[in-house]
């Protein structure tokens, strides 16, 4: 079993770097904030004989070497960067828990026979670069890390210039390596397994998820002697466009989901019609050709051209839906079985790092309840219970894939 | 006659001052392009024996004594900061014709009897700093200076810094002074001259305006694995609420209009519902009674508490219908008609600094056509015969008043 006091002192710990005034915290990739948790991170693997490494992605890898150092490693980790809003769980609890099972087995003397390399991947959330699974997704050889390297943030900082400010640009190159598994501890997000009642849920995969960037450009006039028969009004457009897409995706079903996180008129004078209105939009579902026809149908809805207004669409990032590993998923539910934990099996409706790292190997995820099923808010909570169990079930996991 | 060549010069000169690359200006008040665009003009004045001061809202004076300084003297003027994308003529236009009513009246060797201060008020706009028609409303005593001075732009830099930082912060208090008439020239921003086909609009008066900030509360959720249905989405609420107002303001007639200028979310991240929404409203009418009851429906609609959802209305700025004095009208009808200019009588859609000295003394303003009412928009343009023409009127309705 893993100590759940510690583990809760260190989520403790950590909610500290980037700390919010509701209990959250806004600790966004690559910033000042980020880069004191990821040290002090840093420090606690050290204390247990880790060997860290950075790549020029800023991936954080920790070694911890096993008895037969020749065998692939097995890979453990998640993430430490947060939404601008976030919680303290969200990817949090996966790099936390993995260090606890580690912490655990030291104190059991037990010596794995593969080595652990404990990642801590750059950039998860996309809330300040965009696209989001950026450290893994180089890592996977999806992106381009000379194209990514140019994107900036909402002040215009580039994600290289980041890397550098915060001290996180590594020597190495991030470049797969081979592993015989990868396992992702995480908070559900969503309601499933807090309405079911269910301690654990075993991940079969990732809905697929397309972001875009819509603008639309209108004629800029003043707000004053303008009649408002003769606009071109973008916040006219964005009003008559948005109940469309949100209907669309309504009929589509339950599983269907879209999100505008982002709205920002071009200019922010109160007395002039705005000439643009640029918007994001997230569009998700379980079923990659129901997706596709969805994407379709919007992106063909965003795109217009109708006298001086114009409406324009750009894919910002596209990750299909994913299968996990069966082997994997077995491991996990025989670990639950041992510990007398029930379970099921469900599809993660975020994106994860383990999404990537099932291109290169055998991948798999284990999920706990969050409360409200809420997450990417201050109030996202998990109880000391599920956060221990899901530890657990981890370690019991890494043990089978051990031998 | 005034020389319209020479008129035409000097504006070309300003809109050099934070050119934009289609044409227009992005001038905004207390920037360095500002600064500079002043300093052109003050050497202007300099040149021909004017006396400049600034008072400590950035309010600028040129002072050129008349023969008899005891009378009390005449205002002529506007103002010279742009919206963020603005055009060429909207304020730079009156202060521009009224130096040139001055440096005509100097080469056919006229001396006016009474001083005339040319003023350039500061902030007109209401772009960067809210309210609009800042320095005009200090002036007047409509504003307390020492609240204004807190007000910050987007960027979080008070009023009062940007005075330090751009050179403008005057010396002289800004308080009123007893002036005989105030006159302004501007374009009418509006279709309804250009659709008449006529070369001068007498300004009756200016519609009332509402300024207003609305948050749209709701919860952050995460895009992924939250079902629509448990969502509390304040850009769903947005996408309801704008189109009730839009439509109520359409049900108001005409001469009503509503504009959106700026809607922000409070976060960026595309895989986040954000937790607010902001927008401001302006709202105006030309009968007070009519904007009354629109603004206590808008007000209403825009208060509301239902759950996590939370929308609340906050005013920003109010300005009352104004009517200009008769025998300023009278005296610029009596120039049209010495000029032969056909001309109509107008009700201004914009809020002019006019509107602030009308409560201090005689009150004119003069309009000329602009190309399809386009205004607070870089295609803003004036043809070089009624830009003359304007001149023209207000160098003989100054003579009328000199009397
Ligand atoms: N776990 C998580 O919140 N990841 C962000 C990626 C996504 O947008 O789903
Ligand atoms: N003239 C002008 O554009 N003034 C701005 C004030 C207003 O919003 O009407």
């Amino acid at each position: 079993h893993t100590q759940g006091a510690r583990l809760q002192d260190r989520l403790q710990t950590m909610a500290g770097f980037g700390a919010l005034a509701n209990g959250g915290c806004n600790r966004q990739a690559l910033t000042a904030e980020d880069a004191a948790g990821r040290d002090c991170f840093i420090n606690w693997c050290q204390a247990l004989g880790g060997l860290p490494r950075r790549d020029s992605m800023g991936n954080l890898f920790v070694r911890f070497t096993g008895s037969q150092p020749e065998l692939l490693p097995i890979l453990l980790g998640s993430h430490l960067d947060t939404q601008p809003t976030g919680g303290r769980y969200d990817g949090v609890y996966g790099v936390l828990a993995a260090l606890e099972v580690l912490h655990s087995l030291q104190d059991a003397g037990h010596r794995l026979r593969r080595t652990v390399e404990l990642a801590v991947w750059t950039n998860e959330e996309g809330a300040r670069f965009a696209p989001a699974m950026m450290g893994s997704g180089v890592f996977a050889g999806v992106f381009e890390q000379a194209e990514l390297y140019q994107h900036s943030d909402q002040q215009g900082i580039s994600l290289r210039q980041a890397l550098e400010a915060s001290g996180q640009l590594g020597s190495e190159p991030c470049q797969p390596f081979a592993f015989h598994a990868a396992l992702e501890l995480h908070i559900e997000q969503g309601p499933v397994l807090e309405r079911a009642g269910l301690p654990i849920g075993v991940v079969t995969g990732v809905q697929g998820m397309h972001w875009y960037e819509v603008i639309i450009q209108g004629q800029s006039v003043h707000a004053g002697p303008t009649p408002m028969a003769l606009r071109t009004d973008p916040v006219q457009a964005l009003m008559q466009l948005l109940p469309e897409l949100y209907g669309r995706v309504a009929e589509a079903g339950e599983e269907a989901r879209l999100t505008v996180g982002s709205i920002t008129t071009s200019t922010h004078a109160t007395n002039t019609v705005p000439p643009q209105v640029r918007f994001t939009l997230d569009l998700r579902h379980p079923q990659q050709a129901v997706l596709e026809a969805l994407a379709a149908w919007v992106e063909d809805k965003c795109t217009l051209s109708l006298g001086a207004l114009q409406i324009r669409i750009r894919p910002l990032w596209r990750s299909p839906a994913v299968a996990f590993d069966a082997g994997c998923q077995a491991a996990i539910a025989q670990a639950c079985d041992q510990l007398g934990l029930a379970h099921r099996h469900l599809v993660s409706g975020a994106g994860h790092d383990s999404v990537y790292l099932a291109r290169l190997g055998p991948t798999g995820m284990i999920f706990i309840p969050c409360r409200d099923g809420l997450s990417h808010n201050e109030q996202e909570y998990a109880t000391p219970e599920h956060l221990q169990q899901g530890a657990d079930v981890l370690l019991h996991t890494l043990l089978t894939l051990d031998q």
